[in-house]
C-alpha cells in the first residue's frame, strides 16, 4: 500500500512543467552580467509590459526583489520605511533592510482584511526637518497578504495619500497575479497603482526560480547595481528566465483552478467539522486558505493547537494512506496553500483525511 | 515692562546649578580615553552604586547610551530588539540602531499606562531556528514613559518572561530617577529589573551634558568600544562628571518638587477650563503634564490645534507678561514639563496665562 | 562572408554543455529553502567530499558566496578582515562586505605573483584589546588570482601564521579547480589550508549559473541563514544544481585545454609581436593571459592605449572576418580568458587577428 | 623624594587652562539640541570664520567629527571613500565609516613625508558606471599627519585633481593649526583646499572635550542631523564650548612653543644617543616627535624595542627621579608629543632621563 503525500505547505513547492524543462533545456543563452542573455532580456521586456512599467530586472527570489527595491528608494542615508505589521517584508525576511541597508521599518497596523488605516499613515509621516526622526522615504503594501487580495479602492487611496506625502510604493506582489486574477483585472490595473512591484515567478506560476521587479528605468539602473552588491547577479540565468516566461504567458491563466480549490476546500472542512475548524470564507479569495483551530483539541509536547493539527493531518498511524503536510502559523492558525501540482483528486483526498482527523478529536472528547 | 519666559518645552532645558558649575571649575582631571580621569572615575563608580549594578560608563546623550547598549546586547549578527512602538527609542532617535547598528526592531504597542501585553511579547519573539526571522537577542522597556511610571509590578513580570525566554533586558531609564521618587523606592528597585539601563544627567538632573549606562563589567567592556566607534570617547570628560555627581548626590533629592509642580499645574487647568482641556490626571506621576485641547479651537495656516494651542500660550499680543513654552505632541496634545529652574511662581505665571487663553477662545466660540 | 566572433573577455561567458542541459531538464527537484531539493543535495555532498570539508551550499553567485563567508567568519560586531589589495572581494563586489555587512577592510599589498608578505598581515593583525582598532577576525586570500597560482608552499606558510595568531582563513577559490589543475593535485590538497571557501561552477567549469561554498557544518548552517536574509534562497534550484554537478564531475577534467590555449596563446603574441606587447609568461599557468600593451600605440579620444588595443581586435574594417573580444584592465594591460567553447581553431583565428593588430601598428610607426 | 611625570603619551592629555575653567564656570548656556545655546553659538561662528567657511558644529570628538563628515559626502548608498593607508581615520577609528555607515574605504598609499601620489588616486578613482565599483564619493587627507605637515603645494595639486573627478575633499585637521603655526599661514589658507575640515580643539589645544567641523550651510544641515543620530547632540554644550573659544583665540598662537620644544627634543636625542635613536629631524615639524629605536636593544617578555624603550624611560628603578611616558608606535618607532603643560623644564628632564636609559644601554653592550 502506497502512501500518497499532498504537500500544501507552500506554493513554493510547485515544480516546473514538462513545457518549461523543455524550454530551459533549449533557451537561448549569454552573459546577463554583460546584459546579453536573450532569453532573459526577452522575460524582462515580457513582464515590463504585463506590469506597466518602463523596465524590469530578473533577480534569483522575492526576498531579494524586495530588498533590492526598498535600497533604490531609501538611497539617502537617514531613511525609514511605512509597512504593514504583517508583511512578509518586515516578518520574514529577516529584517534585511534594517540589517543590511540601515532603513528604518515603521509599521502600520493590518487590519483583519489585509489594509490598514490610511490615517495612521498620515500620521506616522516624517521628514528631515527634525532631528529626531528619519525620514520617510516609502510606503510598501503587500497585495495579496497571506492570501487576501486588498480591494482596488484601497490601492486608489493609497496612492492618493502616497502622491501627498510625495511618497513613492513598493508593491510586494510576489502573488499580485493570484490577486489580479481574483479581481478579474489585468495585473497591470494593481501595479499602476505602485512606483514599483516585485512579482515572484516561482511560486503559483511553477518557475523553479526567480522573481521580476518592474519599475522605471532609472529605478532599474539602480537595482542592476544592488542585485550585483547582493551577490544576485547571475551569468546564463535564461535557463531560469525560459521557465519564468511560461509563467507569465501560460501558468497565469491556471491560477484560478488553485483558487477554486482553495475555495472548494476551506467550504468543506467548515461543513464537515465547524466544531474543530473555523474558517473566514470571504478571505479565502486566491490560492491560500487560513483557518483557525478549536482549542480544545489536546496537545502532546508542548505543541501548539495548530501545530497538533498539521501533525495529525500528516500522520499516517491512523490507517490513512495520505499524508496530507500543512503549515501552522501561529498558535491556532493553519495555512493550506493550493498549486498547479495540487489536483482535484488531491483535495479531494486531503478533504478525506480531514474527516479522519476530525473524528478521531471527536472521540477523544 | 519686561516680558518673563516660562519654558515647559523640556527638561532638557534645565540648567547646571552654582554649586554644579563650582565643581566643573574645580574638578580634577585626566584623560577619560586612557580610564585616566578622575573625576569620570568617580562619578562611574557612584552610578554604578546607586543602580545597582558592576558598573557604569559616562557617555554624552542618552541617545548615545541607548545605542551603544542595544549594540552590546545585539553583538551578533541578525538580531532584532522587542520594544514599545511609543518608545523614545523606536521613535525619537531616527531608528539608529536599524540604521547604524543593523538592528531589526520588532515593537509591541504601548498600552495607554505604557506597559504592553506580555502575551504580544512571547508571541512575537524568535529563535534563529528558523532561516526567515531575525534572532530576538533583547527587549527595551522605557520607564517612565512620556512622564507615565510603570508599576513595579510590571517590570517583576516583565523580568521574569524575559527569563523563561532567555532574554536580556535594557532599560531606557532616562528619568528612572523620577519614576523612583514618585513610587518611594530607590533607583536599583526600578534598574533590578533590567540588566542593563541608561540614566541621563542632562534632564531634570541639572547636569549640562551627559548619561550613564549601568550593567555588568563585561557590558561595559564592551560599551567603551562601542563609544569610542561612535565618537563618544571625550578626552577630560570630568568636567561634566563634575555636574552628573551632584545630579545624583543632591539634583534627585529634589525631583520630588518638580512632581509637585507638574500635577499641580494639570490640576489647575483642568479645574480653569475643563472646556479647553482633557488632562488624566493618573498619568501625571512625574514631571511630565501631557492634556489634549479641545478640538474646536480654531487654528491659522493649517496648524494643528495643538500648535495653535502652544502659540497662544508663547504670544503676548494679548498684552500678557508672560511668554509660556510648549511642546505640540501630535494634532491635539501638549506636554508641558517642569524641572529644577521652573519655581513656584513661574507655574503660577503659567496659569495665569493659561486662564488668558482659556478665556480668548471662549469669547471667540 | 559571415562574421566570427572570438570572445576572450571572460570565462563567465562559457555556456553550459549539451550534457549540462539535459541534466538540467530531467533533474529531480524540491524546494531547496526546505532543503528538499535533492540535486542541490546531492551537488552539496559532491563539493563538500571533492573540497575535503565537512559541509557545502549551493549560492547563486561567486560573490554571494564571499559575502556570505566573510559575513559568517565576521559573526561578531566590530570585526575587520585582511586581504590583498588586488583581491576580488576588495576590488570588484563594491565594497559590499563594508557596504551591506558593516565589515572594516584592512589591505595588504598583493606582490606582483600574486602572494603577500605574511610579516605585513602580522603587523596589520589588531585585538579587540585597544578601542582605537576594529578585531581582526579572518584573512582572504585569492587562489588563483588574476589567472596566477599561488605556491603551495604559500598557502602553507599563511596557515601557519593564521593559526599562531588564532584567525580563520577564507579561500576565494572562485577558480580553484584551475588552480589544483596547473599544480596537479587534487582541489582539497589547497582547499585544506582554509576554513572555508568560496568555487564558482559559472566561469571555466561551464554551469550556466551558481557557487558553492564549503566549510564546516556549523559555518554552513550560518550561511544558509546568510543566504536566505541576502535572497539566494532559490526554490527548485535543482535546475541549476544538475549542471553543476556536471562542471565538478566532467568539465573540471578538462580545464588543462584551456591553459594550454592561453599559454600557447601568450607564447605566440610574444613571439609574433614582441615590439607591441609585453607578456609574463611565468604568470600564465591557468586560463588566463594579462599581457602589456607598447605605450606608443596611437589612441583615440582619450582612449588608454589597453582600450584601442580592444578595439582594434574587435574591430573588423581593415577585412578581417574575426572579431576578438577583450577586456582592457587598467591603462596598459588586456586580459584574454580561454574556456570550454574556445577551440584551438578559435586561439588560431585570434593569433591571425593579432598578427593584423599588429602589422597595422607598425605600419602606423 | 618626589618623582615627577612627564607625560608625552600624547597631546590628548592637554588640560584646561585657568582661563578655560573660569569661562566654563561662567558660559551663557541653553539648550544646543534646539540651537540655542549662545556659547557654543559663539564657537562655531568663530570656527567659520578662523577656517573660511560658511558654517561650523561643535561635535564631542575628533573621531565623530570624521565620522560625520565622510557620513555627509557619502550621503548616497553605495558609496566609497579614497583616503591614505596611514590616515586615522582609516587606522585609528574602528573601521567606523564601514562598520557604522558602510562606506567602502579603498586606501592609497601614504609616502614618508605623508603625501601621496596623485596618480594612484586617480587611478583608484570609479564611478557607478560599472556595477563591480562601489562610487568613489570623497576624498579625505590628514594634514598634518603623524606630525608632518604636507606642503602647501600638495594641497593645491589634490584640490586640481579633486576637481577634475569632481570629488569633495574632507580634511581630518585635528592639528590644522599645529601645520598653520608650522607653515605660518593663517589655517585657513590650508583649509580653503578642502570642501570641509574636522578641527580638534581637546589636543594641543587644550579644551577637555570636543571638535569643531567646518563645512557649507548646507553640510552643517545634514552634519547636524548625523550627530544627533550618533548621539553627539549635546544639550547645554556651552560649557565646552567655553574652553574652544579660548583655544581658538589664545592657545592656537602658542602652539610654536610646543613645536620648539619637540624640535628641541628630538635634536638634543639624535646628538645625546645616535647609537640608539634615528630622527628624521624633517618630519619633526610640528608638535610630534617620532624616533626610531635601534634594534639591538635587548628587551624582556616578547616586548618590542619601542615597548622596551618605553617602559625604561618610565621605569624609575635605576633611582632616577623623573618618569617619562611615551607611546610605541610599531615594533621600533616612538613617539613624544609635546603641548601646552609640557614645559621647557619638562623637555629637560625628558632629555635627562632619556641619557640614563642611553647610557645603561651602552653598558648592557
Amino acid at each position: 500500500m502506497e502512501v500518497v503525500t499532498v504537500d500544501l505547505r507552500s506554493d513554493t513547492l510547485s515544480l516546473p512543467t514538462a513545457d518549461m524543462r523543455c524550454a530551459m533545456a533549449e533557451a537561448e543563452l549569454g552573459d546577463d552580467v554583460y546584459g546579453e542573455d536573450p532569453t532573459v532580456n526577452r522575460l524582462q521586456l515580457l513582464a515590463a509590459e504585463l506590469f506597466g512599467k518602463e523596465s524590469a530586472l530578473f533577480v534569483p527570489t522575492g526576498t531579494m526583489g524586495n530588498l533590492i527595491s526598498v535600497m533604490c528608494h531609501c538611497w539617502q542615508r537617514g531613511s525609514e520605511v511605512l509597512l504593514g505589521d504583517q508583511s512578509h517584508i518586515h516578518r520574514f525576511e529577516q529584517g534585511g533592510i534594517a540589517q543590511l541597508a540601515g532603513v528604518h521599518p515603521k509599521t502600520i497596523r493590518n487590519l483583519p482584511d489585509g489594509t490598514f488605516q490610511l490615517s495612521e499613515l498620515q500620521a506616522k509621516y516624517q521628514t528631515s526637518a527634525d532631528v529626531h526622526f528619519a525620514s520617510t522615504s516609502l510606503i510598501c503594501v503587500e497585495n495579496p497578504i497571506e492570501g487576501k487580495v486588498l480591494p482596488l479602492s484601497f490601492m486608489v487611496q493609497l496612492r492618493s495619500v502616497a502622491d501627498e506625502l510625495k511618497l513613492p510604493i513598493h508593491l510586494d506582489g510576489a502573488r499580485v497575479i493570484n490577486a489580479a486574477t481574483a479581481l478579474g483585472v489585468p495585473p497591470k490595473l494593481i501595479t499602476k497603482y505602485a512606483d514599483t512591484a516585485n512579482i515572484c515567478l516561482s511560486k503559483g506560476l511553477c518557475a523553479p526560480v526567480g522573481s521580476v521587479i518592474v519599475g522605471s528605468k532609472q529605478f532599474i539602473t539602480k537595482a542592476k547595481r544592488v542585485r550585483k552588491l547582493l551577490g544576485g547577479g547571475m551569468r546564463q540565468a535564461g535557463v531560469l528566465a525560459a521557465a519564468g516566461i511560461i509563467s507569465l504567458n501560460v501558468i497565469s491563466k491556471k491560477l484560478y483552478l488553485d483558487h477554486d480549490n482553495a475555495k472548494y476546500f476551506a467550504q468543506n472542512i467548515l461543513s464537515l467539522a465547524p466544531d474543530l475548524v473555523e474558517v473566514n470564507l470571504k478571505h479565502v479569495t486566491t490560492n491560500i486558505a487560513m483557518f483557525q483551530i478549536n482549542n480544545a483539541m489536546p496537545t502532546k509536547n508542548g505543541q501548539t493547537v495548530a501545530q497538533e493539527f498539521v501533525w495529525r493531518m500528516e500522520n499516517t498511524s491512523d490507517g490513512s494512506k495520505t499524508r496530507v503536510k500543512m503549515c501552522a502559523f501561529g498558535d491556532v492558525t493553519v495555512r493550506a496553500v493550493f498549486y498547479h501540482q495540487i489536483s482535484k483528486l488531491d483535495v479531494q483526498k486531503a478533504l478525506e483525511k480531514f474527516e479522519l482527523v476530525a473524528s478521531a478529536w471527536r472521540n477523544e472528547l
